[in-house]
């Protein structure tokens, strides 16, 4: 699928005394980053949430490139890598905005629990929501 | 009453690019002082919360004399300021532990309210926890 | 002088179990609107570090009114209140974009450093970035 | 290496809506954890860097098995997977302190830069730290 872009200025609170963007920041800038990729495909993280259902993070990683700096914009590149209905894993690519600059990559693997705490399809458990994420990742799925 | 005790020392994620901790993390130090100023008095936070009631923040306030760094390990002096059974003021004076010099003050100020989001009174609600508050705080209470 | 809207939706890492928006991250909320502000005014934040100044905070005041939700989108009002030359201190309200409703209010005070430490008055320090402040303020500065 | 074990209470403002800590706060527990080892062991992070060298992180990989709370204790055992003088591996096991349930494993790769930025030894850069290393990773290195 065409990845969905993010773009997010560096907040001055995400810096460390390295002068840099500290590592665990971009874990967060990958959750902006799938949570507006699911805005704009059509399905919001918080209707998951609204029918009852929650999206644990199973695994994350991320290899650290370049450092992003304050009074930069970055741009958060992201897919879905992969979908079963039961395990959901997003690709994300951050570089820096004015230069194309790579900072860096990772991915992110999710389930999906039920208010039981059960791990849960979607196929069976959000149907529309199931359909509009094959439909995202396009024709082939 | 006496002030209770809270020693931590500076994670390195908290500092930014002026080589200091970052001053929205103060606020998050209250809040661990507070925690911990409830468990050694006898009302544990938690238990506030396993009875079904919240705590949300009305206001905090604080004034940065001197900043702390990576490396150094604060002192946080908490007190309970007030209390009314609907209303409990908190305030915090965080040292550095080796030299003593002053890092900043503040306070925060706090209602309760129930599971169905209405106001209530401790002294009502939890009257074995509102008891120990006003224990805690002295005889003069 | 007219305030500044910063428009920010709640990330999903500032709720917390009371499921709402941490009350620590109004303070960085603060942060992110007036270094829009400046931006947007003419005196980018980034420029003041650049010419080897910076502008610590003196103190943070928040009062918090209603609770604030993931999947909602807040509107930060920030002005200057007050700017000495040595002191400045800005004005933030805090409104939810679809209701309207009065999340938060606050202020925060600041001075400016040099590279040694000491205290300056942008007047002298900075005279073109000063210039630019009086003139977002309005006429009557 | 025997593992070095870190203590750390899950803080209020750790927790989200989901009524756990955040993912995103384990890759903070870890740089907690393993900057303690680094004091326990005789290799301070803090000399390091007063020595004029970073050691930013390449790459982070972390698990989640079940989840913490607040109200929970965890326990985070660190150890140094491998060191080559130029690249540092840590590996960190976090479990619930009162069940011993495994929460997370992860781990972290690092590189050593100078004051230039450049990828350095510290064989050569810091004889004593290097050294400091290899005595507390065992006999067998």
């Amino acid at each position: 699928m065409e990845p969905v872009v993010y773009t997010r200025p560096v907040y001055y609170y995400e810096t460390d005394r390295m002068d840099c963007v500290h590592h665990s920041n971009y874990v967060r800038w990958f959750e902006e980053s799938r949570v507006h990729l699911m805005d704009v495909l059509g399905f919001p993280f918080v209707q998951l949430e609204a029918a009852g259902l929650v999206s644990p993070v199973l695994e994350v990683q991320a290899q650290y490139k370049t450092m992003a700096h304050f009074g930069e914009t970055v741009l958060v590149e992201t897919a879905i890598e992969s979908y079963t209905g039961t395990r959901i894993v997003f690709t994300y690519t951050v570089r820096d905005r004015d230069t194309g600059t790579l900072r860096c990559q990772g991915h992110t693997a999710h389930c999906f629990l039920n208010d039981h705490g059960r791990p849960v399809s979607l196929k069976k458990a959000l149907p529309a929501y199931h359909t509009a994420i094959l439909a995202a990742m396009g024709p082939e799925n």
